[in-house]
């Protein structure tokens, strides 16, 4: 068996089949959304995640078959003009440019690949933006926004909503949800299930914003609009047919989680967070590409390498190891690790030994 | 166990479990789209369909999440102005609302539920509407639109582009894809697999337009574009992430129901829908909502109930077997029973002995 510590679709959670099997033997994939058994399943997931990532009680979860979809229906349904991009690598841009694709003026501050944002008091941000997009944890570049970063942001700004993309950080990511409006995330990343599934995390202020457009005039789409989503979660119900089996599963995932305890499972994180460094500190052949700690994922390692890095990928695949590859301007000197909760520290620490073979 | 004889989320197919456990021990739950293995898997399942199906070579598949979303995906981009739907029930309708709410002209014919379209040549549809909407089987009402009238209107409309849904009726529905530029469906329903993927299949002259109504500037959203399905396919690839282990279950399930012949499929679902015709016939207590036996759905049964359906239903899931109620206009007196190939015909005679004693 292969064991993959690529940055999503990743390594399934050991849990994950027993999960499925309960959802399979109870049926789940024939029940109707309409159904009081859907209903206590949307309702339990939402709990379970609830305490998982601390939301506030105001905080509703919707589902999606995916974050892409999730950045194109925000912007659809909450920003009638503008909308401002915190860009620091490949999934930021791209969420800008859905803007520009949707006919929204689409502003943006972007550092250069690898680095983090030094100070993001100083980027300016006009007052006529709607909707601050963030990406809190770059897949593509390793790249994190501390959560301080994010309230300052909230504090600075009270006029705009924001939002953050914890695509591959969640659960980890500890987002202070008394100022942040939006998050989302897809469950193939460090939630160890397979892809087909995205969270959606919303507040009364966006439901709000997304009723005054609507109000308006102004096209929100036809489909999971966030005032379907909100009319059909006032009953625990969801606009059409979801992926069911994923959101039961997902419910289960996350109890277990729970059980375990999200302080356990970040302090498993940083200690294989601390290893990866570890790595790098002694391996002159790998380079994270920033010296500020602060700015580096704790979930998505991203490391520039000496050597070609498709060598040391099939050096280390030919070991049953699947680590991911640079992405966009990274793609031919990087490669990206894992550091999802369904890798264990001792899994690390074998894979880890593995590559220091590879790349000596 | 229960046995589900709703239309959809319906009975997991017996197979089902298997082909889920073939994808599980495969790792498919963690691969990339965008690697070899995903690759083989698109082309696979694309090429199981064609043949099941009877595509045409130029008709692609893409993969959607459900078969909602295609309306909107389908309505943005390509229709520029206005399009004309063929209203037999409460799915078609919804189909044409949402063309209203992406702000395009939509026009209708809409026909009273439960009755299906007496002479399709005698609906005037204006030369300018870009595409006729028809919905070849209505989960709502058990209308169906025989193939040779959507033939018909092709013929007659050749300048508009048409398409069809076959969600519930798929893989049975026999449509000639040499008439028919769009078809689609979801897999929850005829296909016995578990919610979470829609299919939508794309002929020339639909990306052509799609490509006319891009270079016009009109909006076409920003994820789940036409463009970016057909770039990513050329590659055997998806715009984002999709339900990668529903592709390659629906790909194995296709292979299956080729080997079976879809011939035999085909047969099966005829007698069993011969059973269902010859309970109504025998059974006061039900009655079709129309006398013209080319109008009736072949794999979704509605029958009005003189007895309150609740109580049937009810009854019925005592004795482990679940019925769909009747869905909007119907819901306070109809009954609706899937026919898909997930049952046979045994399972369906057994469903029925039960049914007449509970309703005699």
């Amino acid at each position: 068996m292969q064991q993959f510590f690529t940055v999503g679709p990743s390594q399934l959670h050991p849990q994950y089949e027993l999960f499925w099997q309960e959802s399979y033997r109870n049926q789940v994939g024939s029940i109707s959304h309409r159904s009081q058994q859907f209903r206590d399943i949307y309702r339990f997931t939402e709990e379970q995640l609830r305490i998982l990532l601390s939301l506030t009680p105001e905080h509703r979860v919707y589902f999606t078959p995916s974050a892409t979809e999730i950045w194109e229906r925000m912007l659809l349904n909450v920003v009638e003009n503008t909308s401002f991009h915190l860009v620091n690598g490949a999934f930021s841009k791209r969420f800008y440019e859905f803007s520009g694709l949707l006919g929204k003026q689409n502003l943006c501050y972007e550092v250069p690949q690898g680095q983090g944002f030094d100070d993001v008091a100083q980027i300016e941000i006009p007052s006529s933006v709607e909707l601050i997009c963030t990406t809190q944890n770059e897949t593509s570049s390793g790249i994190q926004i501390p959560t301080e970063d994010l309230i300052l942001l909230k504090d600075r700004h009270p006029q705009s909503l924001i939002c953050t993309d914890i695509v591959s950080s969640a659960p980890y990511a500890a987002v202070n949800f008394e100022k942040m409006d939006m998050a989302f995330f897809s469950v193939q990343k460090a939630f160890g299930l397979p892809p087909g599934l995205g969270v959606w995390i919303v507040n009364d202020a966006s439901l709000k914003k997304a009723a005054h457009l609507k109000q308006k005039g102004i096209l929100q789409g036809a489909h999971h609009t966030l005032e379907s989503f909100e009319k059909n979660h006032l009953n625990w119900e969801t606009p059409s047919t979801p992926n069911v089996m994923a959101i039961d599963v997902l419910g289960k995932m996350a109890a277990y989680m729970n059980r375990m305890g999200i302080d356990q499972i970040r302090k498993d994180t940083e200690v294989k967070f601390e290893m990866l460094k570890h790595f790098e500190a002694s391996h002159p052949g790998v380079r994270y590409t920033t010296n500020h700690v602060a700015h580096l994922s704790r979930t998505v390692c991203v490391w520039t390498c000496e050597k070609n890095p498709k060598d040391i990928l099939e050096k280390m695949k030919a070991r049953q190891y699947l680590l991911a590859g640079g992405y966009g301007v990274g793609k031919a000197e990087q490669i990206r690790i894992a550091n999802f909760p369904s890798s264990t520290v001792q899994d690390m620490e074998k894979m880890l030994q593995c590559l220091s073979e590879v790349i000596s």
